[in-house]
């Protein structure tokens, strides 16, 4: 029996993507995980992916915790229905929207003493059991939102599950929580799906000619429209007041451009603000931001050519901290970008001049 | 002497990134390339970089093709000035904005038969001239707006310069350019800025816990406010009509959260369009969208190991389409994303398995 802080037995209830990814960091931990999903073709795979074992009759009162990673709209229910079915367990949920659930949970009359809500954040554009992973929240923040009522002991159990997980727990209440998620994440879903949005009558040859810029601001608009509009309506109000924080300022510098004052000061406005927001964004995987440096490098259309790239910087006892690579299918020539550090930005663009690489930058 | 279709001598009046790119890609296909600059620093950059010699007094009569790569603001005069100095030239741009400059140039009274704009659909969110690429236009679109003014020879002679810089030349009236630009380039420039800008007022630790999605979403709000500055009140009446058309959504599903009618249609609506819109986009580099699949693989934070991984995709004679890895220094994990054809997923994922690498997808 491995002490993990949090028991021995941990019940998934939703084998998804973040249900799943959790139990396989609590499996690769040596805790013992039983799962159940209300689509049995889904729990199937989240077995066979190693996740843990299907939740049997019997085995209610043998847990310790449960984790629901159900859709938002149902995360309320599930959470009051396992907080009454097993008596011995503290229960946490994992949803992006935390105030809805905690009022259905309370006004449910269930054992809130065992209740904190939690949403790590963590996921991918992929979902399913399929794409699960251990390391999906390694070093990433987890916030958790115990009301009042919660018993410092449940706090202590879902802390010590998100520390197995390899994540960083963060206390926050649970408004607090909706408030700051809706200008980080639910808002930009939309504004994403509002700019697509707004090229859908264009003829395909007329979209052809987008560059990257428009490409990377609606990455989000490929997300799933159902388990999104579940956030957003779980979140109205601040999501509402986000979006006019967005909305707003741009109808009225539409405005000004059409009194053609033609000065550009409202709009230079605009740009400034919105470098000042942009630079608090942490540089990547929500951890704090690292000044890093860009190489660009050609690299010929060939099996290899990369790998060759990356050996010779690897040569070097360079450390890549990113790495992106635009290359398009049929044209001879890609770009590799490399971010390194600053202190290794001149040997490396020397090493790779040396070893023949086109350098661009 | 070389034959490229358009003369023997280019002339590029100002050498920032995409003049000096333009120079270099001459240059690199053997032909001559005279250069001005209002700021001499900029100019001897350029020059040291091999894109051409300065523009000496004399010289005017032998050019063939000035290419005027300013700010938008001045693209009008500058075109004008040179239709009437250099008298056997034909004159092009490459500006972000066709409408503003072509009505200057018509209404200055120079020679418009010589005279035929363009918009060259390329750039890095660097700037200047130690960034220029003789590679930088390869297989990207290049518009051109020519009027009905304008001589067939001239529209001739550009496009002979747009294939020698490897571009594909697209011919587009230039009230049709500036509304496409708009939707496509300028609006979600603003709307990127308005974003970032909405999240200015956090504190660093909550903006910290934004995810990817946020900084994809707001990348753009990172280019410089001067030039988008004038770039966007160059064209304000089709900005302002695409800002309303992201804007005035986003306001109205505001007004329908705020009503709880709770269903989420309003937002299902929202974002199936935007996929619609999302699906019209070019998958990179303003090419045909190409299908590709995923393979996500778990790679050690240690020098080489990214190498090994490329060393073994191209042992398997796999071609990379693209390439992402989200590295963050100090953890012990990061994820490269591999896109690869269809075709080749299967055999990749097992022959990356057998190698002993961690697959995630």
């Amino acid at each position: 029996m491995t002490d993990h802080g949090w028991g021995d037995r941990l019940l998934v209830v939703g084998t998804g993507l973040i249900g799943t990814s959790v139990a396989l960091a609590v499996r690769a931990a040596g805790g013992d995980v039983l799962l159940a999903d209300a689509d049995p073709r889904r729990l199937t795979t989240a077995v066979a992916a190693g996740a843990g074992q299907p939740l049997a009759a019997g085995d209610e009162n043998d847990v310790d915790l449960v984790l629901v990673a159900v859709p938002p709209r149902r995360i309320g229910a599930v959470v009051a229905d396992h907080l009454r079915l097993m008596p011995n367990a503290v229960v946490s949920h994992v949803g992006s929207v935390q105030g809805l659930p905690q009022a259905e949970v309370e006004s449910s009359g269930a054992d809130i003493v065992r209740f904190v809500g939690g949403h790590p954040i963590a996921g991918r554009e992929l979902s399913g059991p399929v794409h699960a992973s251990a390391d999906l929240f390694v070093e990433r923040p987890w916030v958790l939102t115990p009301t009042a009522a919660s018993a410092p002991e449940s706090v202590e159990v879902v802390r010590a599950l998100v520390r197995t997980c390899g994540a960083r727990p963060t206390i926050l209440d649970a408004a607090v929580h909706d408030a700051l998620f809706a200008q980080l994440s639910h808002v930009p879903q939309l504004v994403a799906s509002a700019l697509a949005g707004s090229i859908a009558a264009l003829s395909g040859s007329d979209a052809a000619l987008a560059g990257t810029g428009l490409r990377d601001t609606t990455r989000l608009a490929d997300s799933d429209p159902d388990l999104w509009a579940d956030i957003i309506t779980a979140n109205a109000a601040p999501v509402a007041a986000g979006l006019r924080a967005v909305a707003e300022p741009l109808l009225r510098l539409a405005d000004d451009l059409d009194q053609a004052s033609g000065q550009g000061d409202a709009v230079r406005d605009l740009l400034e603000r919105g470098r000042a927001g942009r630079g608090l964004l942490p540089g990547k995987h929500g951890g704090a931001p690292v000044e890093v440096r860009l190489v660009q490098v050609v690299i010929p259309d060939e099996p290899g050519a990369l790998a060759r790239l990356l050996s010779d910087v690897a040569a070097e006892e360079v450390n890549l901290e990113d790495l992106r690579v635009e290359h398009a299918p049929g044209q001879p020539l890609g770009i590799a970008e490399i971010s390194v550090l600053p202190t290794a930005y001149d040997r490396l663009v020397d090493a790779l001049a040396r070893r023949g690489w086109t350098v661009t930058s």
